[in-house]
């Protein structure tokens, strides 16, 4: 899908030949003037040297330019890999005249294997040369490993009569492995923010997009979200507690809720899109327990891949995630129609109908045990042959 | 496996009909009097009937019979459910004419469908007439579900210069289902043992055992492991803190960690039996975490399946397990090749090495983060094609 043009920031791709030949494996972001930023990380123990550089960097709430690599994570490479990281980081810094501090580094591939840094550093000219506002597109392209399609989304919000876009890339199709790992998702945006918004917009989005999907339950050493704002558009700071602010807020929610499903749609294998919708734990917190659960579940997922109404083990997952429930309270929905109320079967006319409700490619699973107003969802996909396929073949 | 008499301890199945024709669904344990008894049940939060019955009665500490059906689990049946297993256990009690407090009543099966009491208890006269002591194995038959083959382990202990047999059985293959849910295990033994001491050695063995396994993560609403004690071998009775304790609780554990590990290669689809051995953690509760993280994953799974010595997704488990774990210092083998070294590999030629080692249809993961002297261990099986399609499959 193609974005619209954020005003201020450029784009470009080339070859580092870090993947195989003839495939674009690196990338560039830069804004004209220094944007503010944010950033969520991975809460792996083990972290890539790209995040052990770039993490401090955005704490201190600026950056410019990122540089992207895709076909090598750069992960458990130690010292030499952190090298790496600063090396090319601070080559695109000399290239663009900025401060090195500016430069976000992010990658994702192979873990464990050193990262060419003299291939990655011989493209970075071919990259600056290529800046140009309409490549957002060929960045998500660029950055994808096992994806089968990229993914882009954006949104137009109006802030004191100036139109700001706010455009975003992701990859990811699960976590997905070694060789083929991680979700990144970059935002950019031309509307001034308040430096003090950002964070806290973008940690509420990924909370309710990359932090509500699941494919297979692993996080990756690699994982990075990144929240550019320029300013370029014009607009008068939005500030914290506007209404502008609930605007853009919305807006990245809903371009990382967007990028989400899409990660769980192109899930490894996946033939199915399912939400898990949690309403009525005693806290949003043990909703969201509950849910995870019972999206993770390897026996709920192939009951979905089935087409299989199994109410039995979403309810027995719901039970094992430890969180409060009384079993003769929850009722269990599929899309709209109850397969369970107040813990028991409604019967089998209503499971045929649920049947139907399976063979959709997207639905719904709500579940709601009746104890308070917690609430909270899950983005999942089904457990398919072709998952054990493409993570027991990759190597082979 | 046929296994030894337990003297004073009597075994019967039957066929109630709850099954397809012609495949026995039900079985009794009786002792001659009244054994000590110790049970762990699921913790699942959703319990099916008869653990509510039963829960109670075993707390009480003492046991002389239990009725097993397979078929149906009686969970997510309601009052309805609560009626028929008080029912069933209360006609077995007339039966053998002894107080139904010291009836123990297990299920196994559909969950969400009402059990049929009166085929049950039409099938109680013919338990009671069939008891005999040699029929253990014919109950390890009669409660297997999707088990592809029945499960029985034994060990024989020397207290005070008599023999004292400890004979246990189990079925499961995974949580599995709500069509053919749940780990049900039973040990029987003639020792005689001081009652305090019966909960700590089941307790201790079932959490090296049965809580040190894992097929597919989900915890099913019927879990129950029973352990009757009736001293029929006549023996002083061991106490707690003794040489002979040492020996009984081996024995326990042994005979459990037997039963579990069969339940892991009868795992549905699986082709393999993994040891994920996790020693230099900081406690043994976070070894525990650790080997959980790397036994359920689904990425590490399918690699073990794909024969792939795939050492990034063990490190990336490890490290999103939330425990605390540097990852420079982590070391990896599979049996004895070791592939990670603080935390870099060691290597193509080792991981070849350690290729060779995946091929095997039994082999050991050993993890160690140097962190200190926690250690603990899970068995797991491999994420296969066949996996997905037993799930996927069942009611289809």
């Amino acid at each position: 899908m193609s974005v619209p043009v954020v005003q201020g920031f450029k784009f470009s791709v080339a070859e580092a030949a870090i993947k195989a030949p003839g495939r674009k494996d690196c990338a560039l972001i830069v804004s004209e003037v220094p944007a503010q930023c944010a950033g969520v990380f991975t809460r792996n123990k083990v972290i890539a040297a790209p995040l052990l550089v770039t993490k401090p960097r955005v704490a201190e709430g600026l950056c410019q330019a990122v540089l992207i690599n895709s076909g090598n994570a750069n992960a458990c490479t130690g010292d030499a890999g952190l090298e790496v990281a600063r090396t090319s980081g601070a080559e695109v810094a000399r290239a663009l005249s900025i401060d090195e501090k500016l430069v976000a580094v992010s990658s994702t591939g192979v873990i464990g294997v050193p990262l060419p840094v003299e291939r990655l550093t011989a493209a970075i000219p071919t990259l600056c040369q290529g800046l140009a506002d309409d490549k957002a597109t060929a960045v998500a392209e660029a950055i994808m490993t096992t994806d089968s399609f990229s993914k882009t989304a954006c949104r137009t919000i109006e802030v004191g009569g100036k139109n700001c876009q706010v455009v975003a890339i992701a990859k990811g199709a699960g976590m997905i492995h070694p060789n083929m790992a991680t979700m990144l998702g970059f935002v950019m945006t031309d509307a001034a923010v308040v430096p003090e918004l950002l964070q806290p917009v973008l940690t509420k989005a990924v909370d309710g997009s990359f932090n509500s999907i699941t494919v297979d339950g692993d996080t990756s050493t690699n994982d990075m979200v990144l929240l550019l704002a320029n300013g370029a558009a014009g607009n008068t700071a939005i500030q914290t507690g506007s209404r502008e602010a609930e605007l853009f807020a919305q807006a990245v929610s809903d371009v990382l809720l967007d990028l989400a499903k899409m990660i769980v749609q192109d899930g490894e294998g996946a033939t199915k899109l399912v939400k898990v919708d949690l309403c009525g734990a005693n806290s949003d917190v043990e909703a969201k327990i509950a849910a995870r659960s019972v999206a993770t579940s390897s026996l709920v997922k192939t009951a979905f891949f089935g087409e299989d109404a199994n109410w039995g083990r979403i309810i027995a997952a719901v039970g094992y995630s430890g969180v409060d429930v009384d079993p003769n309270k929850i009722d269990i929905f599929f899309d709209d129609v109850q397969v369970v109320a107040d813990g028991l079967t409604t019967g089998p006319e209503k499971e045929a109908l649920a049947t139907e409700v399976l063979k959709k490619p997207e639905f719904c699973v709500s579940i709601d045990p009746h104890l308070g107003g917690g609430k909270a969802y899950y983005y999942t996909s089904d457990l398919t042959y072709d998952y054990v396929k493409i993570n027991a073949d990759y190597r082979t």
